[in-house]
């Protein structure tokens, strides 16, 4: 929905104003301080006079054009004033009112009445139960809190699930001296949705930074769109997400699913869509100045200038805990800034040029520009502040900072300046900044490495994301196939491949045919045979019924071997002892089969199926769904070595397929050691998901181990993913756990797959 | 040394004032704007006139006495001054004068013979290169850089090793509105340390909570000695101490010093003293405002009291970073708050009452009433904050605080004000706050929560320490026996105590008793029986040279069993082949035995011993070092099962000795996850210390392993560190590896001692 014509009124009309509301009050002091110059009309159904001037007892009362309408009647008579404006042609509302989605039953009936309403008639409506909107940069301020004083015009354009925090907001960016370019106040999103508002954001040319406080993303789907638009704009949308502490998981049965909680998943695609998440208000503020001010940043060697010690030592600090590199300076740096830097100074990255600052004025200044120079840095961070007061006489004040300005805006590097502590840009400090060009100074050193480090961030992820997704054909943002496939048959499905130890994969069981219908949960012989029909490496393995045939797939794939239990409805085979390792000689496959039999004939089966073949699973919502059916005996080789990975494909149910990859056992159950991507994803992403695992050196051969061949498993991984991506809707989770890797060679030991229930 | 005259002089000199440095300037400007009621004379050697005033030409010109000296002169001048002031009877000096430890050997040497007179003389100097103090609680302000307008009084310590950083802690605290009691700049330390000035402060009636900025501890045991007084006497610590970043491993050999850096053990320190550290100066001072206003916390369960939805969901994140509880409300609570609040709110803790705080501003404090009465709950975080700017009619404003501060005074429990962001307490927000009594407002959520959690542990750990360590026999803080004991024999130990498996462990080895001369590197044979001869659980085990020997020992433990070569300079002898495993008969061990003593025969063996015993080590230092020196071959029986424990105890060199506790294999190699403790301890730190790994689930039966006794392994690991204790200034690292636990069986299976290398 295009919110151009809400945002850029000729004229505005109040709809309920009185003189007993603060919002009334609030709204025609902000429209009228803040400088709207069209016509600003009162409506009141008792006409009158009300604040100072007369009111029209309707809309229709107005002889002139409006073209928004700023509502704040009762919550029953606001679809009155929609019917009556649609009406007279006003195309564009904002509805204050509180009462509706927010407030119960009866609230989400008015709600979608609105919601229908404007639909029908092309009504375009901000709200409601929200504060309305600051568009700073036109002077339309239609918002119902007090503006703090002054309100600063700039390039951050804010958008809010919460009109509460719009107050704090503009405090805090004001206390920054951080512009805004357009604020609004979402309320219930009846209408007019946060995606809308990035969209328009996004082209307009008054916006450099788009600053989100987001309590949900409604529409996935639309929110990827609207982020990779702003990505390719350049514009880099920062994003206070709450709701970090509310952990889901998703399905019960698949071990992936108990591990991604939502939020975890909404981490993954925000980083994916290049959204720079944040976890306060003062980050979302300040690192959204920076990125105003600077733009991207080219790199992430800093060279520091700060006239203090103890100051250069916490951003030591700071900057390794943000992952940001201060390298030595070149030898000419070193023996320039040595001219420079009294005798009982160290010249050293973060360079400290001493409390002679205080004697020498030009002293930080010289450092400054001999540091720029450096061929080895990227960007300058200077340790600097506009001042707090004036002095008596304050020229010589404004001719220090106008000098530094000039110094800066000479550098071939960026400068980004930073405070040693986070304190309110004062009135005075405002003003030497703008008169002197003074750059936009980042709040403390303690939030501007966080910014500095997430800024630069951005800068890389734009670059690799322009330079590859962006460019990927036709990436469909909620992974969903463009037509419902759950029978769909899998006809480029190669044929099974001989896997690359040079035994052939077992023949498909018959239950595992692609045209069976798919429901439930597929165990171990049904999901495996899924993936190797998709010429997928997975162990090879046969399905026995008699002892002697297990004796015979043995023989043929050689010793050691594995004996499994295939059945459905196990959970967890190993758990109850169906897993049969390491057997290395007929008669150990003979006894494991027996075995495996009889503790077979022990669990409770499933009325509705005599033993084996072919074993269709009962609805899962069956009362016999905790019965098991079995299959049958899997023969498989036994491999030994390597390392031991989890994928797991799950679907999100707000993000679609979610991939988790990670190093299996203690990784996952006691570390929760796994790393997302919402699908789809490529080899190259899959290797860097690998390269955030705490456990990642384990891929490299730490503890003696061969090193994985990442390229090769990231690329099975990859079409792994691929393939699931195929599988339809019901797909709920496909799980790989493990994965061997060894060396280059990758194979699936074990799988599990689970549809969704709902169509038996 | 006791400062109380340094920071309470009743007459100040400032020798080397000028009217050309911008220090002196400063210096009587803050003596005379901040109250100095005494007389402060001027001393410039070319007399006349200075900053308006007659000079005298030297300190024995003053005619009446000096109690303060503030020296400015020169570096080589400096001496001079402390001369004649001590022949004049001046006991106290500020010396700003910059050139001497920090500038170099000549420095060195003039800073040495300063002390080295200060010493003689019974002089009390602060500096050099320091800016001397602000004692704001008595009104002395001797300090040479421009305080900040205005300079508030409170209940705040503030020690800074960084002069420069002084004035953005001043400016920042004011910022917060929160008062100092004394700032001193420590400069070099030559005489008067931080520990001096924290002793004073634990004794100032004026100080309630001590801000520390430090660079280094340059003595442990003083600082822990002051640390604890400060405990003693309810005053918390809060540090910033830097140099986070920088990582020192302590020694190549021993496994557990490559872990330990020196922060870690710094921090472990810290937290064992109850200091509260941060790492920016944003928490210093508000976290140290927090305790000065709220003093100790009682728990951590915090009911939350907003007018905001989008701010009690940070909250509610944040909490959950910070481990804090936001229980349910109780019943009662609930229901009355659902009469307060209005009926489209949602009544749950964290409690958002609503924007109609708009509309009825006694919604906020009513519903503080209720939520603080709430039995379930020991504290209540309030979100307000104090106006920014005052209306054209501020009376109302002043009402609705002093209401406001009535009720939260009312409260049976404490109520923490947190304001939404972090912006500055204004001039009139601050005189809102003093005439209301409205109390310290903590700077916003994101730093709150951090302050508050800091608040509620340090609570908990003063009352932990008070009952635990305090009162705890004769703690000698650096760990140092009151003697040297480079060769105290072990007359205490008692003998081997029969294993709790019932096999006598082996008699000790001739090279391992405790009267041989200790250095270089015990291997297993030697630390192993150093252990079993203090009583210290260790596998059982036996040294044979012969084929036959190992056999009648393998029978006697019973098999599996383990053969290891027994041999000095070997470095991890598992690496070489050293260690066969799982030797299930006699003909395995032979085979073993002789596998093991060809290995032997392979190695380079030092030419000073023919193979086997007794192994006496050369000196680290001589040629033959990384030669090897066969002892035997030891027969252990083979454990299996229970938990792989790493117990490594390594002399820091600041702190002494420190132990290592984790789990083994890749919890050590891959993620070091190792809690850290400096010694002496007990088995409850040792419990505590065990809760800090992440690998921590393992212990209590993940994955299905059997629950370790944490009792029974903490008070074993408490023996062994005490045991360590026991050995002397020479023991570099004892390091047990692994420590096996198994239920509540606790057994050494390998180990390794190392000696300082010093006395051959």
């Amino acid at each position: 929905m295009s919110v151009q014509s809400l945002f850029n009124p000729r004229s505005i009309a109040l709809v309920g104003a009185t003189d007993k509301s603060g919002w009334s009050i609030s709204t025609l002091v902000n429209l009228r301080t803040h400088g709207f110059s069209g016509p600003v009309h009162l409506v009141n159904p008792r006409g009158g006079v009300v604040h100072g001037a007369p009111a029209f007892r309707s809309l229709t009362g107005i002889p002139t054009p409006v073209d928004l309408a700023y509502v704040m009647v009762p919550t029953a008579a606001v679809l009155g004033v929609l019917r009556e404006g649609a009406k007279l042609g006003i195309r564009c509302y904002v509805v204050l009112t509180a009462g509706f989605g927010e407030a119960g039953e009866e609230g989400v009936r008015l709600e979608s009445e609105i919601s229908a309403f404007a639909m029908e008639n092309g009504l375009t409506i901000l709200g409601p139960n929200g504060n309305g909107y600051i568009n700073a940069a036109s002077s339309v301020t239609p918002y119902g809190l007090p503006i703090p004083s002054p309100l600063l015009r700039g390039a951050v354009g804010v958008v809010l699930q919460s009109g509460a925090l719009a107050s704090s907001v503009l405090s805090f960016a004001q206390a920054r001296n951080v512009g805004i370019s357009l604020l609004t106040s979402m309320g219930n999103e009846a209408v007019v949705t946060v995606t809308d508002v990035i969209d328009y954001l996004v082209d307009d040319p008054a916006t450099k930074v788009i600053s989100l406080f987001l309590e949900t993303i409604r529409n996935p789907a639309e929110f990827s769109r609207v982020a990779r638009r702003a990505l390719e704009a350049g514009k880099p949308i920062v994003a206070l997400k709450i709701g970090r502490s509310r952990l889901a998981s998703h399905t019960a049965q698949a071990h992936t699913g108990a591990l991604v909680g939502d939020d975890d998943v909404i981490d993954a695609a925000l980083r994916q869509l290049g959204v720079i998440r944040v976890r306060s208000l003062e980050d979302l503020i300040i690192t959204a100045g920076l990125l105003a001010s600077y733009g991207p940043l080219p790199g992430r060697r800093i060279g520091v200038v700060t006239p203090s010690g103890g100051a250069s030592e916490i951003i030591a600090d700071r900057a390794e805990d943000e992952g940001l590199e201060l390298p030595p300076f070149a030898p000419e740096t070193v023996e320039r800034l040595a001219e420079i830097v009294p005798s009982f100074g160290t010249v050293q990255n973060p360079l400290d040029v001493t409390g002679y600052v205080l004697i020498d004025r030009t002293l930080l200044g010289r450092a400054l520009e001999v540091v720029t120079a450096d061929p080895g840095i990227d960007l300058v961070m200077l340790l600097s502040e506009p001042p707090r007061v004036a002095p008596p006489d304050p020229s010589p004040v404004f001719a220090l900072y106008a000098a530094s300005a000039q110094r800066i805006a000479a550098s071939p590097v960026p400068v980004v300046v930073v405070s040693n502590v986070l304190t309110d840009v004062t009135e005075f400090g405002r003003q030497v900044q703008e008169e002197t060009g003074f750059p936009y100074v980042v709040g403390g050193i303690e939030h501007g490495l966080h910014a500095i480090a997430a800024a630069i961030r951005w800068s890389e992820s734009r670059t690799r994301t322009l330079t590859t997704h962006l460019e990927a054909p036709a990436a469909t943002p909620t992974n969903k196939p463009p037509h419902p496939t759950q029978t769909q048959p899998l006809t480029n499905a190669e044929p099974p491949e001989p896997t690359r130890r040079g035994v052939r994969a077992a023949p498909l069981a018959s239950d595992a045919r692609p045209e069976t219908t798919r429901h439930g949960v597929w165990a171990e012989h049904r999901a495996s045979a899924l993936l190797a029909s998709a010429g997928l490496p997975v162990v090879p393995s046969a399905m026995v019924r008699e002892e002697s045939e297990a004796v015979t797939a043995a023989d043929r794939f050689g010793y050691p071997v594995v004996l499994k239990l295939a059945a459905e409805g196990l959970g967890h085979k190993s758990d109850i002892g169906g897993v049969r390792l390491g057997l290395s000689g007929p008669e150990e496959v003979r006894a494991a089969y027996q075995d495996l039999t009889a503790l077979a004939a022990s669990l409770p089966t499933d009325p509705a199926h005599t033993t084996p073949p072919p074993a269709e699973l009962p609805p899962s919502d069956s009362p016999s769904d905790t019965a098991t059916s079995i299959a049958g005996i899997l023969v498989q080789p036994q491999r030994s070595g390597g390392v031991e990975l989890l994928v797991g494909i799950v679907r999100d149910p707000a993000w679609g397929l979610t991939l988790a990859v990670g190093l299996g056992g203690v990784w996952v159950e006691v570390l929760r050691d796994t790393a997302l991507r919402v699908l789809p994803v490529d080899a190259t992403e899959v290797r860097t998901a690998f390269s955030e695992l705490r456990g990642a050196a384990l891929l490299n051969g730490a503890r003696g181990g061969e090193p994985v061949d990442l390229d090769a498993v990231a690329e099975v991984i990859a079409r792994i993913a691929t393939f699931a991506e195929t599988l339809g809707d019901d797909l709920e989770s496909l799980e790989i756990n493990p994965l061997l890797a060894q060396g280059s060679h990758v194979e699936a030991l074990d799988a599990l797959v689970t549809w969704h229930p709902r169509n038996p």
